[in-house]
């Protein structure tokens, strides 16, 4: 591993990558040489006083200490979690619960990282997981981001209890996210079955044993209500999506205005399961598609602008612009299919694999989020081939 | 490919370096009030004489060091992990690949622990994972587990990487594991439902960024071959399953023998296909029992008393008595289905799953692990019910 220290430092990018990496670290355990089982880690974990590491590792990392006969070392540590004590509750922040958001990144947008900023849950108790693809537009991504985390973690107020960037190389198609590509039917499964593997891998490698909750939130979602953790587990739903509209300038109206976003929040409809039924093992549905209209009653057409927003409507799939997961779920098992599972992928799959394993999805009509307009830009380029089957849902769904 | 070079060519020069630059490190991050972004951790992380932890934690607990006003906090960590270089190689030793191995457990066997002392896989890349459930029996588990550690990990030259124990209070009925209860057909898929989400649990809390190599690893195997990871590593599989048999006396040789004892890895056959295809979207094939003769071409029958121990046949089932996983199968999304799935069920819905990702699966007829014949006792009360299938399809699949 010496050897993979060498290795990068060759690199001149890696050394000023290294040069913003940063750490503290825990002593509580090093100053144990005893045999005897050490017991500060379990303090650690549970005083609030102590290292207040939202997304506590599987195991903790340790220093050979000496002892005084200059020989041996203290053993490294033993952690003994009672997942049972990892609560999940309506009131996350009077139970201290540990949140874990997730984002997978093509594009940095400065706003997403604003919003996260503004986010008035504890952020000692938010901690940050990131995987991006590799290539220029990754490399981009990164160090932009990197450059925000150095600032926001110098700073004691809004730093964050830590934050995980994973970068992977493979053909995920993240890269290329242009709305004509991302959407074109044809592309949807390959892209949506990589971003699956992207979001199976984060996940897999950040989640800890004290993670409460995991929020899955798009890279350019750049508006949310600052208690949007607060807000969303306050309904004390195993799987819970807020509504996701996009801000643009209608020209008709001439003036600002919303459109939905996410049509992966769904109920199901007889007419799905009738397409479904029909289908080859591998062939999946999809949402949006002239070519395949499923007559879903989709959540982006459930909304009333005089609505509650604590109104809540069970669902059948869920999008991944925003979502809110208990971390049991997850733990379960419950993952994002690259796969099709019941002729579903990615988030669709996960709230159908979700449901197999006892737990139900939810969703908020009149609870928004915003995806950024630079999107919208693009999506425009793709409003010719879209807009069609969204009207038709539309009228069928209301 | 340099890179390569380099790693293995790792000098103790090198180390030596990397040792005192560590050291260096430690000392400057204990006393360093600022609150800049120190890049050390990098090396803490690389270095063989830094915090050896083969299961890198996804992100590392910090200290809140006071700073000279006594109010402010060094900020915590930030680590970059490129998942491209944590390798799964052939020959992982030479590579410095860790290895996770996971064992849920209900009873805890001296035989177990003393024989994961004598694997001759660097014990400074193995981190160690267990879940037990709560309950007497798995309080008792746990305190016997837990004197073992505290003397391993005091043993500078036996001790692991690291050690996770999970506590779980499910209604997994792990704790009643007499074999009768343990394989009767109406039990079993409750049974093997909750051990699914036992792996899960285990699994994605304590699989971390740097992992290579999963070993799935039961509570009760007694004997390996001291280089069974190595061994099975060295086939360069995503998924490869010794074989199971179970050494006892055997009355009417009057002599110790050896019989078969996990049945979960098998090829599959057009019997089992076609029961599958008559079954509900919630029934499951089970292996073993004479109500369900599936005629599927079991491992445990494929056994040659000469056969070449490196014999390798790929197959549509695995059981979970001993189990290698390339760690990025599992970040992919293969996890053990606590629901049907293709009519499978743990670690044969893992199989399934692991395919449907691309990823075959290998077994190796004539290389063995052991159980204990504590289960043997407990399996021979069960044996009435069992023995007739057994024969049945050792008949129809040698």
């Amino acid at each position: 591993m010496a050897a993979r220290t060498l290795r990068r430092s060759t690199s001149p990018i890696t050394l000023v990558l290294a040069g913003l990496l940063c750490i503290g670290f825990l002593i509580f355990i090093f100053s144990s040489p005893t045999a005897s089982l050490p017991s500060p880690p379990r303090l650690l974990l549970k005083s609030k006083d102590a290292a207040s590491n939202a997304l506590s590792p599987p195991s903790l990392p340790f220093r050979r200490a000496k002892n005084p006969d200059g020989k041996t070392f203290s053993p490294p540590p033993v952690v003994h979690y009672h997942m049972n004590n990892v609560t999940t509750s309506p009131d996350p922040i009077a139970s201290r619960e540990s949140v874990l958001i997730l984002t997978p990144m093509a594009r940095f947008y400065q706003e997403y990282w604003d919003n996260l900023l503004v986010l008035s849950y504890p952020h000692e108790l938010i901690s940050l997981g990131f995987i991006i693809s590799k290539g220029r537009e990754g490399n981009a991504a990164t160090s932009a981001l990197q450059e925000q985390i150095a600032r926001t973690q110098a700073n004691t107020k809004k730093r964050f209890a830590s934050i995980t960037i994973l970068r992977q190389d493979t053909d995920m198609p993240l890269q290329t996210q242009n709305e004509a590509d991302r959407h074109a039917l044809t592309h949807q499964k390959a892209r949506r079955a990589a971003m699956s593997r992207a979001r199976n891998s984060l996940l897999f490698t950040t989640i800890g044993p004290t993670t409460s909750w995991v929020l899955w939130l798009d890279a350019d979602v750049i508006e949310t209500p600052p208690s949007l953790i607060q807000d969303l587990a306050s309904h004390d739903k195993p799987i819970i999506v807020p509504n996701c509209f996009q801000r643009y300038y209608n020209k008709d109206k001439e003036a600002m205005d919303v459109r939905p976003y996410d049509f992966n929040s769904w109920v199901d409809s007889p007419t799905a399961q009738g397409l479904a039924e029909k289908m080859g093992p591998d062939e999946i549905l999809l949402e949006g598609y002239a070519e395949m209209a499923t007559y879903r009653s989709l959540m982006a057409y459930m909304t009333d602008p005089n609505g509650d927003p604590r109104a809540i409507v069970s669902l059948d799939g869920v999008g991944g612009t925003a979502l809110l997961v208990k971390a049991e779920i997850h733990r379960d098992g419950a993952m994002f299919p690259p796969f099709p599972f019941y002729h579903l992928i990615e988030t669709e799959g996960f709230a159908k694999m979700a449901k197999r394993l006892g737990w139900q999805s939810w969703g908020l009509p009149n609870y928004f989020v915003r995806p950024t307009l630079g999107c919208a830009l693009r999506q425009i380029a793709a409003q010719s081939e879209r807009s069609l089957i969204v009207e038709q849902v539309y009228h069928y769904n209301e």
